[in-house]
């Protein structure tokens, strides 16, 4: 993970383009790349298995987001690692296993 | 990132909600928590500052961003670490460092 | 139509929100409010019926993505009825019935 | 509308596409289109001029997010010039005009 941060600054700044990474461009940037990871699925079915050439396109798409995530991240001074360890706690409060069990609730559903 | 999948595994698991988790659900939760994100700076202009309170609505969104991209890939068998370095190595190819530096083009710029 | 364009435009107007409209910030809106009605179907099966309290909630949301998409018009000054008659011609040359019918590729399912 | 919405039908079942056309999906495209839609805009500052060329790329764009919104409306039996207005009706109550007048609060900009 640490690595994977250093080399997409390098990447980043060996290009100089760091002036385009405002934090509003790289929200819009995760949006339209979640989208571009949600098309692979479109008209599929959602029993429909994953075959190489899906897991492939797949592949590329979550690293775009994944990506973006991290320098939105690096921009904003956020600890990704650390910010979802404290929604997971804060979920974990929201959502006790016991009554929560099974439950298709959308806004019960992470 | 270990710990923190295993986390994710258990909360969902804990809860029997590993049934829910179809791949193609999992891209759809990506989707509406990326436009969440995407909210926090709705009508916000490109240059304002991230004060305290932005800053914790946007740790509270990557964090749901990045838990459901674990647990698809989780779902998925990828290695989302190794797949977004295969991705950088694509990209140092795609746009040489030398050519790119500072051109603002959409499409060359992560 | 016509009506509907002119209650938005004085809606916006008389509470003086036309200067927060730029387009970036509308298309911004669209893909955010696209997103809640998306999460109207997260969760729920492609086959689920579509019940009263669904479609209430449908009817709220496509209505929003439909207000701002008649105000990016109205702020780039294009003819969204017009604009889309143009896609279809174009569509209908890109997909001949003949050989477009029932087939599955997801880059020719409009 | 009327002779749009009749084109748009027609399309859709000279391919035998209908069967595709499950209202999720539909809102899966919504959100795909608005995202293409939202891409125009990537890395352009929010004052940056609508020159010919992004015109025509975004008049391409709303054409596809509404083809899909009428899709999904005729899929569903919702009636969207109507349903709008009925928002609109609503969205009067909640933002009156003497007390919204210019206020930037996100949650307040329809």
């Amino acid at each position: 993970m640490k690595t994977l941060e250093e080399r997409l600054r390098k990447f980043r700044d060996t290009r100089d383009w760091d002036k385009f990474h405002n934090p509003k461009d790289l929200a819009v940037s995760i949006s339209v790349e979640a989208a571009e990871l949600l098309e692979v699925f479109q008209w599929r079915s959602e029993g429909a298995p994953i075959d190489d050439e899906v897991k492939k396109a797949l592949e590329s798409e979550v690293a775009d987001v994944f990506s973006y995530l991290i320098l939105l991240c690096d921009k904003t001074g956020i600890d990704l690692i650390e910010a979802t360890h404290e929604k997971i706690d804060r979920n974990e409060k929201r959502f006790p296993a016991a009554s929560s069990r099974g439950v298709a609730k959308p806004e019960e559903k992470l």
